[in-house]
């Protein structure tokens, strides 16, 4: 049975939650993370073709990434302000699509064992408003996360392989 | 008659909010949260010694500084996502003197002109839980922002006065 995105956002609050579960150990759903060969592979919505300009993935680094579809470009940056390795990231995330700039997403991403080389992912992103939570739920959003931890099922079956026969 | 320090945090958000006013034009307020000469001689509470180990405002960039009181050193530490001159600073922010790290916050500090070359400053604050934005408010934060403002104040006199006489 396919594992599936659970996406949270209770009325009023200006913060929203993901939980998703991986059939990998959480060192490769972590590193699929933080490593832009990887990174770039399976983040987004299966129908925009996604590259990477920054992913530097370290207490103070920053990062940059672009979707695009028909010729238009979505671009997305932000900060990190903790990469704790196989556990959790921390940082700040924008769309420069929208009409003015700082409309930014704080998030948190903790990575947790689960028991047989499973692992459990859980997101938290707070808002400066329930207004900003409101339109990224409306924005699609929840279809892009859910493409997104398809691809990176793919993507880790792969690799798991890979370790397997290594 | 002096400006008052206004925080502002309604039961049950995860967000506070302090405004102040000061008699400077913005350019100078905001100029004293950037450059790092400055910034050492205001922010905090009066009877700590604060020294700043980085202050890189731009884009992207750190910051990392430390009050010091009977010897004991608090440091804080955090990202710039976004730096736009005399207009507004976006950024997380940390205190390592927690029992844990992740309690992260994301600020934003907005500088607004006002009429008689006044200024006034509004800085909202967002955290991952309730709890969190309760122990900041509890730690006796109010007293380190009214007093840093008041140093500010002094700060901002005599800048204002080195301009008008020069």
């Amino acid at each position: 049975m396919a594992n599936k995105t659970v996406v949270t956002a209770e009325p009023g609050k200006q913060e929203l939650f993901i939980t998703r579960e991986f059939d990998a150990p959480r060192e490769l759903v972590y590193r699929a993370h933080v490593d832009p060969e990887q990174y770039v592979q399976w983040v987004g919505p299966k129908d925009l073709e996604m590259s990477v300009q920054k992913l530097d993935a370290r207490d103070g680094g920053t990062f940059e990434f672009t979707h695009g579809r028909d010729g238009q470009n979505y671009r997305f940056f932000g900060t990190y302000h903790e990469v704790a390795e196989n556990e959790r990231i921390i940082g700040t995330f924008e769309f420069d699509g929208l009409p003015e700039r700082g409309h930014v997403i704080m998030g948190k991403t903790t990575f947790e064992e689960l028991p047989n080389n499973r692992c459990r992912l859980t997101h938290q992103s707070v808002f400066f408003s329930v207004a900003d939570r409101d339109g990224m739920v409306q924005s699609g959003m929840e279809r892009g996360v859910r493409e997104g931890y398809e691809k990176l099922d793919d993507l880790l079956a792969g690799e798991s392989g890979a370790s397997a026969s290594a």
